[in-house]
Parts: structure tokens; C-alpha cells; sequence
């Protein structure tokens, strides 16, 4: 954790948007960076980058995360009495709210009893986190997104399972993309790991090794004012982690010191093919959590719009 | 159902877009409407739709729905064994998915045995819906989006509970905002009601009789080629209805015949102070569902940004 | 507090049954005590004492608590491919342990930062009770049990909301039963306050005052060595409690000094009408909990055989 | 089916006990029985046959069956204000109702358009099951349980995956636990099969493959007025079935034409080896399911009382 600590040190956000804030480095997010976001969308054309909330999701259980269970109250319910009244149909889902395409809250990961900006690791009980929490961002993620294909720029299918993503590789995907990344764009991580699984459905291998940022990547995002940043993969960052003695050592700095929000599990596939073959990666990006009181993350269906 | 079935056949968009159609009138938003709905972007000014997802939502339980229910599943996780390591929080939701701000998938309602587009009620099981589903319009719903603020333009706080909005009503809201509906625009329809529930926090006030569209309105919505309507009441249309004897005739007309997307509960009321400010009611419109596979509904958190 | 921590230092049962001991007063239920019991079924007469699980229930969501949602996940299911194969139904429920007819486990209440039997209060997280929980007395309660028909014997259809049992109430009801209780013994408190709920369906009522064991009944409990007490209320104890500044006196002292399991919303009229027909108040008790891991309560079905 | 059929004829039980009868072979436990079922209790042990409700059950999701999931609502929370205030812990589950030890309700399967004693299977809607559902036997099922230990007379560990239990099986195993069946008898059967899981921790192997009764039983049940039979398996009777083309005939017969109860996932391995210790294999059986309002099964824990 000494790294950490010295890393965070020059990292820390606490503060800069006041004592009061719970946004974070979406505060880099000004009218002027929407306004410029809106202006990305030059065909039209929509994708989607949510995966399917479904029993086919890729948990195994790990930390009590299972897929979803959607479950129907109606399918034939009748409105009125009679066998010719109108019907409808109703339903029910009980899911765990990082299971699939997610925001990570400021309020899911903490270390040394406190929250980012300071916030005391007690606010967050069983009624739900008091601070930081993903309803805070119900304004949403709207602003640039930026695609760096890590995957395509290194000429592979995907990065292997545990290769650490470093400084050099964002610059190399970035120049690839011929993009200046600016403060407030949202960076979008592709490093295969998704397309992997959506082909072999190996659950185990999708959730438990996997490509991603490495901790020298923090430095790298903090300087250019990144909003937030997500990925393919279900932790962003590289896993098993570059020190072993140190858990998600990315997820502490991004979410705890800089209030850097996370999203995994991004399906970025359909996205990246359309980049390759125009030319162009970045796009006016949109991705509001849901706004569910007190929670630690949110489940959602980002959209890019080019 | 006599004059539901007369309408019906002069606005049913059945085949109009293919026999596998699943999308309805949201393929009105060609990518030229999306990109004259990024357009509207002028200042970057953001607005959250969605109303707060937990237990002092809106429902009384009728028909099985209930407030999101919020259970953290970890509050002071470690990762990994030693005191100082750094700690996460998880949590789950379980939560009808039309409990609040909510999109209705074209497999919601439905007579005389068939869905929109002609596809039989017996798609429908409890294993979800294998047609009209909404992650079939994952792709989501963006584009230009336009506030008739129907209490505003008649100088009310709300509407009266059980009022009916007649075509009129909606003309002379357009022209008080001063936009001509387009083929693919999204009218978002305030009428206070949701106004008062925040205010009062009645809820049997809210669920049970409310203002909202009468069936003439039906046709005029299909002569303007509008893509998806939403309001902040719980059923768009007039409760109780028009005919007693003929329940929910505009979910049935605009969901069944004409494939028209449907959104409740949406919370238009400080978009709508910032449009009565600025004089400018048309604004870009996101607003994707979750991906929940079969489902008949889905909860979100739409964003208006002008 | 002071009371109750006077009343604590005299009805302590920590150690009493080893320092490893989870299962308190049923202790008390030797195999002796079992043979005993089963001794009591002489016409083979037997009662359920568990409310309906379902929608109708009480709860009003004091503390998050609902009542259970109850989905099918299939209803006419096929097993096999063809349209005349045999079908099967299956179900869900989402349910607070403690929503109906439950038993509280010894991890349920506490204070001093310590549980029943010395454990530290931090044995409960959100991974459940490691200590006291209820599988720990997966083996259920089956004993004699002896009703006390506290309304009978003072001839009221129900003692009133916040009226306060006192000792020489339970011992007029025990007199009337004519029953000696013994060591082992479970008693089963009539009040008619579940009866009164029964028939006029007010949830507001029927949880938010209640008749119930002052906190002088506590030292009765324990010199008798009473095994597990329930009763036909939502709280056992008088609710509100005889003193507002000290919360649930009779919880804390029965399940966190003596180990004392308490049942709660027991119905019990069906059993009363029997008894007082034939004069009979013992019977063999049979009551066991589901075995949730962890858990911290469990609903159940309990059953008196006479 | 055309087998099914015929044993169907000879051994429906439909009429039986009137037609409005939802409790099928329950109704053979008399009050003698019961008085009977009580006088097996010679020593006052007790044996719980629940196995654990937890995130290690037995389900690997198959027909949507997930194992329960337990969630706590509170872990120290406060009763009152001040900081010396006793605190409460509370929790919930979400679970298939058949996900672990369990009843099978006479709704839980069918065929030919018809449930148990007739009624049709159109009360079968995702409101749950207005006939036949679990809450109609919440009276329970308390009588002499019966071990038939088939592995321990076979001498085996366990009775081999896809194994086929015949009559003569039954006879012996009935023969080696010296105990003449009587109407109105609960069977338990031991197969081994759960103890092998219980080892191993094989999902898979548990749920995919077992020892079970075959078809030629079902008539040895009838004749003998069996009330309920209840085994160590997910399914009562042998899998993969003896005829592919007939899934699950046991079911079929014993469930909707007997209107015979089936419990599966019965823990037997305690009291076997106690059986086999003493040499007595009868005993209280006291079982009763949850009254989940309309449910098509009920998690439960057994208790048997020697």
C-alpha cells in the first residue's frame, strides 16, 4: 500500500470541487465539453454497449454476484373482466447492481476509513451509502467518448488474460486514433477480453484473469483530466493485480483519491468495428446510472453516437 | 373495444416496417433525426428524467408492483486478510421493472391474442417475451425530444386527476412552445400530477386517477409519425378512463396497433422550468432501457440536454 | 437501560451451557422433555399456527420489512419437446425472514456490543451471523408447548393495543389452562390482537401498538426456565414499551441475557377455540426453522398436535 | 405415455376424497395415524433432515432454479437514538421455492390439461396456483416416517447415478428395517446419493444424474396408502428416466394422479446411521411446508423424532 499511498498523494481530488462534492472528476464534464460532445455525432449512426441482463450473464457467484433473475408477475393478466378484455404483461427482476454493464460508485471502494473527499467509511451501512453514492451521478455521464482499442492497435484478438496495460500502450491506441484526449472525454477501454467470452461463454475465464490497466496508468489519467474511464473487462484494471499484496490498487486511486468513476463490462465490439473502418473514435457518449437511493453502483445501457 | 378496433385499423403500423419488425415507431428516428437532435445542443445544459428508484417511490402494490427494494450485500468488504486492506460495498436490487421512471416494450399490453406486429399472445410465457421485448430497442431511444407542458400552457399547477387531454390540448401546448412536431421527435407530456406526489406524497393520490391522454389523440400522435411518448403520470392516458367498460384503450392503440413506445413516471418538472426560462422546449433526447432479456419494461434514467 | 441491566445481571444465562453454547433456553428441552411432549397427542388432533405468506400480509415496511413477493417462474412449463408433454409450475418468493409467522434468532437483537453468550456483536455482517443464527437451532423446537389464552382468561376479544401483561396475568391464564409449566416448556401467549387483525385487515394497527410481556415478566420466564416463548403479535412485548426511553426491554433481555428464542405473529385462535372446548391447554410443539446460513430469523409453519 | 395412461387408470386417486380435494394421499394420515405417529417417540432424539439454505446449495440454475440467495437489511442497527442504543439485525431471502429441501405441491406438475383430482390446468397463472397449491396442506404432514435406507441394504455407499429402484428394493430395504408400511406412512428413501454431495461439493454430479424410483413403484406405493415419500435426491425417481420419451413419470403419477406429495433433498445421512444403530426405523415425522399463498412447492426443515 506504500505506492498507493505515495500515488495518491499526488493524485487526490479531495477537495478540488469542494467539500461538499460527490461527482468527482465528472465535474470535468462542463456545459462547454457537452456542447462540444453533441457536435461528435456526424451520421447519426447509434450503438449500443450494454450486454444482455440475463441468466447467461458472465458471473460465477464470486462475492455473492449472480446474473440477473428476471422473473414475469404477468403474461396473460386480464384488464377488466371478460375473456375478451385487453391483457398485459408484467415483470420482476432481483439482480445484484454490478452484475453486468455497470457504473462503480464513489462509494465502492475505500481504504483507511474513508471515502473519496474524505467522507468517513461509516456512511456507507446497510441502508445504503449516505455519500458518494451512484444516485449523486444522476445527471449522468454524458460527454466525449474516446475509444482506444488496446486489442486492434496491438494487432491481437485480445490482450492476454493478466497482461498489464501501461502508459505507452494508451498513447499508441490514442495515436492510433488519431485523438487528443481532452479534460472530460471518457475514455473506453477495448482489450477483446468481452469478445472472448461472448464467443466461448467461459465464464470462469472471463471473470477471473483479465487484461487491464496497470497502476502507472493512474498518473497518465489524472494529468489529462479523464472524466471516467471503462472497459471490456469486469475490473478495468489488470488482474491478478502487478503486486500481489495490493487488491485492485487502481480501483483506490481512481474511485477513492481522484473520485474517478469506473464502468465495466462494456461490450465495445460493434463500436470498434465501425471506428476501424471509419476512421473516426470518438463520439458523443451517454451512459446515466440508474438513480437507485444509496447505492454502490448501477446497472445501465450506454449508448455511443457518431 | 368497437371504436378501439375502428381506430385500430387506420392506425396500426403492422408490416409498415417488415414482418420481423420489433421496433415500431421508433424506426421514425432515422440517423438524420439523430443528428438533428444533437443539434439541439446549445448550451450543454444537462437534465436527469428519472425519478429516485427505492422505498418512497410511488407504488401501493397494485397488480404485485412495489417499491425497488435495496439490500447491500457487502457495506465494509475486505479485499483481502490483513486489517489495513482496502474494502468494497456491493448491493442488489429487487424491483418490478415498471416501478418508476420506466420505458413499456411493445409486449406490454395486448388483445385479441396478439401483440404488435401481428405476433401471437403465446410469445409471451413466463419465460419472458421472445418478441417486443425491450432489449430489442437496446439501440435505445434518442432523439429530439419536445416538452408539451399541457398545466403550464393552461396556467395550472396539474392538471385534474381524471382530465382528459384532447388534440387540442396538445396543439395549443406545441404552439406555447413554439416547435412543430417532426416525424421521429419524443413528446414528453407534463401535466403536474407527478409534481403534486413530490409535493404531497400521496401516493394512492398519484396511482390512482390521473390526468393524461384521451383516445382522440391517438391519431393525431400517428399522423405526426411520433416516435415515443412519455409523461409524468404513471399511464400516459386519463385514469379512470373514458369508457368504463373499455380499459387502457391508448396503451392498446399506441403499444398493439400503432408499436409506440410508452414512458411513465418521468420527472419533467425542472426541465420544464428551464424550457418556460428560455422559451426553448426541444432539446436532445436519451434515453436507452436496460437490456433485461425478455423483459416487458424497463426502468432508466432518461437525460434531456439543450 | 439501568433496569434492564439489573434485571440482566439476575436472568444471565451466559455460560450456563458452555462458553460455545448458540442455542440458549431450548437447552432446556431435554430428550426427556421431547418424550414428554409427544405424550401429548392424544386424539391426534392436530393445528397450524403459521399466517398466510403472501401479499396480504401485515407489513407496512417499518424497518424495510414487506410481505413476501411471491412469482412463478413457470407455469405451464413443457418437459420434452412435444405439445402433449407433461408441464410443471415453479415459484420464487423474496421475503424479509421476519415479514409472518417467524421465529427471532439469537443474533437478532443485542446490545453492549455484545450478543447472547458473551459474542461480540461484530459477528454480525453482511455476510450474515456467524454466532446465533438461526441454523444453529435447525433441530428445530419441538417440546410441549402450553398455551396461555391471555384474552379468554380475562374474557376480552383482545387486550388492548399497549396494554401491559404483568406476571399474575400469565399466572391466572396458566391456573385457567390448569397447567403447571415445567422446565423445557414453550408457551404460546394469546392476546387476540392477530384475531383483530384477521377480520378488520388494518396493518397500521395491528404493527404499530400492541398488548404484550412487560419487562417484570422477564424474571417469571426465567425461574420457570420457559424454553421459547411466541405470541400472536407482531413484538411478544407490550408495544409502546412501558418505558419510552428504553427500546424493546424484553428483546434484549430474553434474547440477548438469557438466549431466549421468541416467536412472533403465532396464530393462535383456531388452537384457543379447541382448547377452551376441551379444557386441554398442553400439547406436543413442533416448530423448526428453515436453516438459512446465517440467518438472523426465519419464517415458519409451527404446528400443535393434540 | 400410453404406460402412464394405463398405470394412471389403476392407480388415480382423483374422487377419492371428494371433489374438492387438494390434499390427495395426505387425507390417509388419519388422527389414529397421528395418535400412532406419536407413540414412535421412545428415546426424544430429533433429527433435522433440512440441508443448509445457502450460496453452496446444490442448483446450477437449470429450469432457472439458482441456490438462495440471503441478503441483511440491517447489521447494527440502531433501536433509538443514542449511541448506546440496542441494536437489531434483519435480513431477507430470495429463492426458488425448490431450490433445497423441499415439498412438491399436487400443482407442481400435470398433463393432459388436468392437475390432481381434475382441475384444470388453467388455474395454474402466474398469480400462482388457485388449487392444489402448498398452503392447502399448511396443516402439514405429520405422521410415522419410515426409513428405507436402500443403500445400507444394498450395501453400498450410494446406489449408482441412472440406478432404477424397483419394488423388490423397496420390499428389502422394508424388510432389513424390520417395519410392516401401514396406510398413511411418510417413506424417506436413501439412496446416498445426497451424501456423496456433501463430500464432494459435485453440482453437476448431484443434479444431473441419480439413483431413483422407477415406474413399477408407483403401484407398490398405491397399494400400500403410502402418504408422501419423500427421498435424498433432487427427484424422487431415477434419472435420466427409464423411458426417454417420458420425462418424469413418478411425477406424473404420484403427483397428479395419486395425489401423492413428493419431498426431495431430504438430509437422511443422521438418522440412518442412527437406524442403523439401534435397529429402529420408524419414527415422528413432523414436515410442514411454509403456506406461501398459491406456491407450487415449500422449502422446509424435517424434523424425524425417535
Amino acid at each position: 500500500m506504500q505506492r498507493v499511498r505515495e500515488i495518491a498523494a499526488r493524485v487526490s481530488n479531495w477537495g478540488r470541487w469542494g467539500t461538499d462534492d460527490e461527482r468527482g472528476t465528472l465535474n470535468f464534464i462542463t456545459p462547454e465539453v457537452v456542447r462540444r460532445a453533441a457536435g461528435c455525432v456526424k451520421r447519426g449512426a447509434v450503438f449500443t454497449l450494454g450486454i444482455p441482463l440475463g441468466a447467461d450473464g458472465p458471473q460465477i457467484g464470486q462475492g455473492g454476484r449472480v446474473n440477473p433473475i428476471h422473473l414475469m408477475s404477468a403474461v396473460d393478466g386480464r384488464l377488466g373482466a371478460d375473456a375478451e378484455a385487453p391483457r398485459y404483461a408484467d415483470d420482476f427482476v432481483t439482480m445484484p447492481l454490478q452484475c453486468a454493464t455497470q457504473w462503480d460508485s464513489l462509494a465502492h471502494v475505500f481504504y483507511g476509513g474513508k471515502l473519496y473527499n474524505g467522507y468517513p467509511a461509516s456512511t456507507v451501512t446497510t441502508a445504503g451509502a449516505s455519500r458518494n453514492s451512484i444516485d449523486k451521478i444522476g445527471r449522468g455521464v454524458i460527454s466525449r467518448g474516446v475509444l482506444l482499442d488496446l486489442a486492434r492497435a496491438k494487432g491481437v484478438e485480445r490482450l492476454g488474460p493478466g497482461e498489464v496495460i501501461i502508459p505507452s500502450d494508451l498513447d499508441h491506441a490514442a495515436r492510433a486514433a488519431r485523438v487528443e484526449i481532452a479534460s472530460g472525454d471518457v475514455l473506453l477501454l477495448r482489450t477483446g477480453h468481452l469478445g472472448v467470452f461472448k464467443q466461448d461463454g467461459n465464464r470462469q475465464g472471463y471473470m477471473t484473469a483479465e487484461p487491464g490497466l496497470g497502476i502507472d496508468c493512474v498518473e497518465w489519467l489524472h494529468a489529462r483530466e479523464v472524466a471516467a474511464v471503462a472497459a471490456d473487462t469486469m475490473a478495468v484494471e489488470v488482474l491478478p493485480g502487478e503486486d500481489p499484496k495490493v487488491p485492485l490498487p487502481v480501483h483506490m486511486l481512481c474511485i477513492r483519491d481522484m473520485g474517478l468513476t469506473l464502468g465495466e463490462m462494456f461490450d465495445l465490439d460493434e463500436l470498434a468495428a465501425d471506428c476501424a473502418a471509419d476512421g473516426v473514435y470518438e463520439f458523443l457518449f451517454t451512459a446515466p446510472p440508474l438513480k437507485v437511493t444509496g447505492a454502490v453502483g448501477s446497472p445501465l445501457n450506454p449508448l455511443a453516437v457518431k
